[in-house]
């Protein structure tokens, strides 16, 4: 398709319209907020990685003056939740079993924080300590005990994917390649941790402010858990202080406030410190992947077999889901003819995993795309030239379906490559540097589950202000600004005329929020299509005042004229006082739509295309090693990304840099440290984030694709640019690696030590 | 028209929405809200009712440690705001004199009220005196300082009435009476003093929690005065305890806080005392009206002759409005056939005057009903038959214009008159007991000004919860209540499936809020129009999977069926399932409009219709004079009130019962005692509202009339009953006092010194 360029504010590099208010301190946090009468929560943990609750006895906590109100499991109603019906396994407060050390026992609320600590250290918990299993392998072995009930060998689900015709592919393989690779948990880690605020009211109904992805989803798990009507619970986001995925679900500060709010008749306040944040909450799922490639000499893949171990901890949270995506996502953005996969989801004693930007896609690619650069060492072939015979294209169907409507892939291969000047470097570094390259698919519009569509709300004042109400969740990543500037280059107006209320669940009209990189698409489109209407309207009255066809009427710069001929028209002002004197309702009212086509129904089948469409990238990483500290200093690295069109160019690039920076740490610097079940670096300054010193000097390149033959699928054909931006960061860095020291490292982080390890190795290996 | 009485959720006596908040004390308003930073605003008063500021010196507060801002009149923008821009006169706060005893001069913002009110001290303003003038007579002298320049004998604007031929009418009397009454000013006095909490933020946004009852007044208000696009100001109006008019207009508090806090970048909360909540808003207008009729001997009126001097204090506030409703309400609901009526409004270096329930016509209908008894005295006819014969109907045009579209006059003077059996008691009371009676016409849905239309939306969630977004402010007249049975009706679901979202500019759709008895009207019809729309989409999913008409199908009880075969249909939550399996947008959103018809482009004439349609109502109040001590006691009353339909029953009952109890504070114990321009009473202790002691029997009737020739004006006919309710009261206990001492006391309270001071007067002329 060729993009139209001609736009009055898309594709403009507008400053965030949170900016102002975040960098001066000022934006309203949940934990910034005090209601009258308030109340401060504080919860029990669990102190065992496994073990029966035998009692608990809360009748001194209740005693202590100032505390207002002590709850257990047994105190709610029995209610398990989770993601999907299926996969239910979570009580906010453990009923008879802990699970993991910080598993949610019970809860008080007390007059002030200070005084719920101590209530907490009052309440007497007897256990029977089981024993604690906590890797994947152990986990399964036969007599070892049951973390869920009726899960035999401790695994959760499964999921298989068997497509196209394996055996024959192996049969003719010219040469075959196996591998195993291990990425390791990350923390979220974002700035600000959980915190809700929870009221019920006198009338049973709830209003809950807390820092949530997905406002809708909140709702209906308040709702299914507390026994209330869905409409008598409202979720309102304030400001968030970054999700990454890590904000998405609900957790036991949410029931519990809500509860000890019902029990107390006033509001309760629960934020989690710094360690709950990281260690009750969820990380990102660890994943054990082993891939076997039937390949042609020429570097043409014929089909892999594959095995995934993803450790969901002690409860399925998304589990089931990363472990899904994980298995599909091994088919862009490579072809391959020929896939088996058999994915096996599994409980430890550990902290639970959730999402996190790249939802097990990230995990897979790590694993295939470096697995493709030992296979094109084996056969000597360029990783450069190994992608772009295998990449897909646009009108491309995956072996289980997964719909390729437009495509980048290629030129992101080949902006990168002419970016960093590939075919001049890679072979001929000096030593101890190393450069490699990655690629990869994402979904641009999680579609899985029935009415994951989008609505919204745009109302336009009578001065010709403009507000739009969407259930899209700003939670950082820019969709506030994203979403105006849609609403403004549909209604002609500059982007300060529009005002964004988002993620109220009684006020924005349904929209289930911030995951799956469905904003962009979904929230997008609705966002364009109620600003339609909304002109429309007004288009409407001026086309019959000045007697053109509303066709012939373009709108732009506050002005409503027809096309070509910018005189002839009136202003939007102008139009609204027409418009008001024909005593045509006020506010003029539009409302937009968007679902993408659902396929199945039942989202966890591994032939499903998930997506309502694809974005794909291309990453380039220079690395040197240093073989006397092991340190590994990532120099340089391209990101190109398909982003179909650039909707606000800073905004692309804040998000590719910032993907960088979360790749970065994960590759080479973050771990979740734990033993025995205990994670031993909670907080952020032994859990190691990438700082500046460690970011590399980043190229961002936007590529802007598009399918004409089906027409955009996103609004304008713009596609996420936050989440798959950063699949390909790991396997690029740790292709580098290898192209540095002839080593793949295939556990992850690269620490110094394991560098210097297996450099000592290798070197004993080579004498 | 036959009133449809089968309904669902209409004409049930349901408990409020907010009953259980307000009651339990869990409500929160203004000043139970504490944002984060937030600081204290404080207002530094003038000492004297009339002087020029020579210098305001800010210098030794600025410095006091606590201290953030300190703003005078020159701070601010030069701009003044009132009702209408013809008669806007008011600074927020002074610039360069000040005009009555508590005029807004400087204002503060510290980190709490304390240091604020210290720093108020710390303020030297210097003024020259200028001579206080305090009576509407006085005021007009020549050679009198004038209170605003320009304003010859402080006369603010006049309006006159001049219709139908009233020199040929008093040609033809055969007898005419002249009366002259004073109706005292009143406060309002809610339980909730004003308080106004503003955040202007980095976008230069301002969002104001304000109890307001008129948000989008106000938003255009703040925008005017801080130069700042209406779009980008936010009202939001919480819990309100209580407004009946004084809560309507914007005083120095909402824009100094927000002042304060674009100059601190802080939240800025001001909360005013009692005695500035009383003394610095406003009060009801004082008004002294002369009347002289033309009668026949029958009784027939045959014209009127009238002048009004209303005294609107330092600034004109709604006082040309005031002024207006009094003028042209001396012909509701007596036909006049010919009327001519000058009235004046005066400024005086008092308090200044606003709406309060009842506005303008209160002050005329107290002045003309106890004039037509007066008449009735002279003619030897009974007060309630000199009524019947004068009664306007349906279909009635007065000589200026005002349409009675329905009218129930005559059943309410019937009714009452049968209740408290007239025609046993009148003329045969015990010695010192009297009986009177009076009757009223009111607005219902003030239509004076272009716009003054309601549009309301109704989302309608994915398991079947509704919430309506209307404008309309509940201020404790039970509107949040009224527009869920309406929107409950049409969707045929219980009243607790409704939530209301209400008076939040940004969020809810255009409806300028509560004032001028619009919102049973206006708000009304927009509610149950948004729902209609809503329901619709529903139906008409139904109909194509029953394959009936839309036309046939019926919603009630949470279900949609055939008309008269409820067991043919599905429930709501089956429709809806079928709605979002067809993937059509989610949730529903209904919207509705309704505007009255405009007739006039100006409202400042006296031949306008101000109103969508009129209610009626009479009252009929049986005293007993105690010549010893000079108290009345108000023992019965009958409020018979034509409120078209009555939607809830016991909310009726409940503004039958308040407009009483404020009409006997009004009548007989209350009074803003003025010594030099200084309130004496300005609180709640020696201001005597009346108390539980005061209150009489209440005997509420209600008549519903809707009129058959043009269709119901109001939702299924419904009009307002909140307001008119208390503009008969004060003419009955008069005349009902005039009927136990046969003296018409013309100028109010009527208090026991007043009383033994007339029977004593009496007494000597008898003797």
């Amino acid at each position: 398709m060729v993009v139209e360029k001609d736009y009055f504010v898309l594709g403009k590099s507008l400053p965030r319209v949170d900016a102002h208010e975040k960098v001066t301190g000022k934006a309203t946090y949940v934990d910034d907020m005090v209601m009258s009468n308030m109340l401060y929560g504080k919860i029990l943990r669990s102190p065992h990685a496994h073990a029966n609750i035998i009692s608990i006895d809360t009748t001194e906590a209740k005693k202590l003056p100032g505390v207002k109100a002590v709850i257990t499991g047994m105190d709610l109603p029995k209610k398990t939740y989770g993601t999907d019906p299926r996969f239910q396994d979570e009580y906010a407060l453990c009923r008879d079993k802990v699970r993991y050390i910080g598993d949610d026992v019970a809860a008080v609320a007390a007059v002030d924080e200070e005084i719920a600590e101590a209530a907490l250290k009052l309440i007497k918990v007897e256990y029977e300590v089981l024993e604690g299993l906590f890797d994947v392998y152990t986990t399964r072995e036969p007599g070892k005990p049951e973390i869920h009930e009726g899960k035999a060998n401790n695994v959760s689900s499964e999921i298989h994917l068997d497509a196209g015709d394996v055996e024959a592919a192996f049969a003719k393989a010219e040469h075959v390649r196996e591998d195993t690779f291990r990425s390791q948990p990350t923390f979220h880690a974002p700035l600000e941790p959980h915190a809700t605020i929870a009221r019920w009211d006198e009338n049973n109904k709830l209003t809950v402010w807390s820092n949530k992805q997905i406002p809708f989803y909140i709702r209906r798990l308040l709702s299914h858990t507390l026994e209330l009507p869905e409409t008598h619970v409202r979720v309102i986001k304030p400001y968030i202080g970054g999700g990454f995925g890590g904000k998405g679900e609900m957790f036991a500060l949410d029931v519990c406030a809500s509860y000890l709010s019902k029990m107390t008749g006033r509001p309760v306040k629960i934020v989690y410190t710094r360690e709950e944040s990281l260690v009750c909450t969820r990380r990102r799922h660890e994943m054990t992947i082993t891939l076997k490639s039937a390949m042609k000499k020429d570097g043409t893949i014929l089909g892999v077999k594959g095995e995934i171990l993803s450790e969901t901890g002690a409860y399925n949270g998304t589990g089931p889901l990363a472990t899904f995506l994980a298995t599909i996502f091994l088919n862009l953005p490579w072809k391959i003819p020929a896939v088996k996969v058999d994915s096996y989801l599994i409980y430890t004693n550990l902290l639970p995993s959730g999402p996190q930007r790249g939802h097990g896609v990230l995990q897979m690619r790590f694993a295939a795309d470096c697995h493709l650069d030992l296979i094109a060492a084996d056969l000597n072939i360029d990783p450069l030239e190994i992608r772009l015979k295998n990449a897909v294209h646009e009108g491309y169907r995956t072996v289980n379906n997964m719909n390729v409507k437009s495509c980048g892939i290629v030129e992101c291969l080949e902006q990168a490559a002419e970016k960093i000047n590939w075919k001049e470097k890679r072979g001929k570094m000096p030593p101890n540097h190393g450069i490699g390259i990655s690629g990869m698919g994402y979904l641009s519009g999680c579609n899985l589950v029935p009415h994951t569509g989008a609505a919204a709300l745009v109302h336009v004042h009578e001065d010709g202000g403009i507000k739009l109400l969407t259930g899209a969740a700003e939670i950082g990543q820019g969709s506030d600004t994203y979403l105006s500037q849609l609403v403004a280059e549909e209604m002609g107006v500059p982007i300060e005329d529009v005002s964004v209320i988002s993620g109220d669940t009684s006020i924005t009209p349904y929209d289930p929020g911030t995951f799956g990189s469905r904003v962009a698409t979904m929230s997008g489109n609705a966002a364009k299509n109620a600003a339609r209407n909304a002109i429309e309207q007004l288009l409407k009255v001026v086309a019959e005042e000045m007697e053109v066809d509303v066709e012939d009427l373009a709108a732009r710069d506050r002005k409503i004229f027809v096309k070509g001929s910018p005189d002839k028209g009136m202003s939007l002002r102008k139009a609204l006082k027409t418009y008001m004197y024909r005593d045509l309702p006020m506010p003029i009212v539009g409302s937009g739509f968007y679902q993408a086509p659902i396929q199945v129904p039942d989202w966890f089948k591994a032939e499903n295309d998930p997506a309502a469409t694809y974005s794909f990238g291309a990453q380039i990483a220079v690395v040197e090693v240093d073989p006397d500290t092991g340190k590994i200093a990532l120099k340089e690295m391209v990101n190109a990304h398909d982003v179909g069109i650039m909707i606000n160019p800073m905004a692309v690039e804040g998000q590719l840099q910032g993907s960088i920076h979360m790749g970065t740490g994960h590759a080479l610097t973050e771990d979740v440290v734990i033993k025995d079940g205990l994670v031993m670096n909670a907080n952020l300054l032994e859990y190691k984030i990438a700082t500046p010193f460690e970011m590399p000097l980043v190229h961002g390149i936007a590529v802007e694709s598009a399918s004409d033959q089906t027409g955009p699928v996103g609004p304008h054909g713009a596609k996420e640019c936050g989440e798959g931006t950063q699949v390909s960061t790991l396997p690029a860095i740790v292709n580098a690696v290898f192209d540095a020291t002839g080593i793949m490292f295939k556990d992850l982080p690269i620490t110094p030590e394991k560098v210097l390890r297996a450099l000592k190795e290798k070197n004993k290996g080579g004498k």
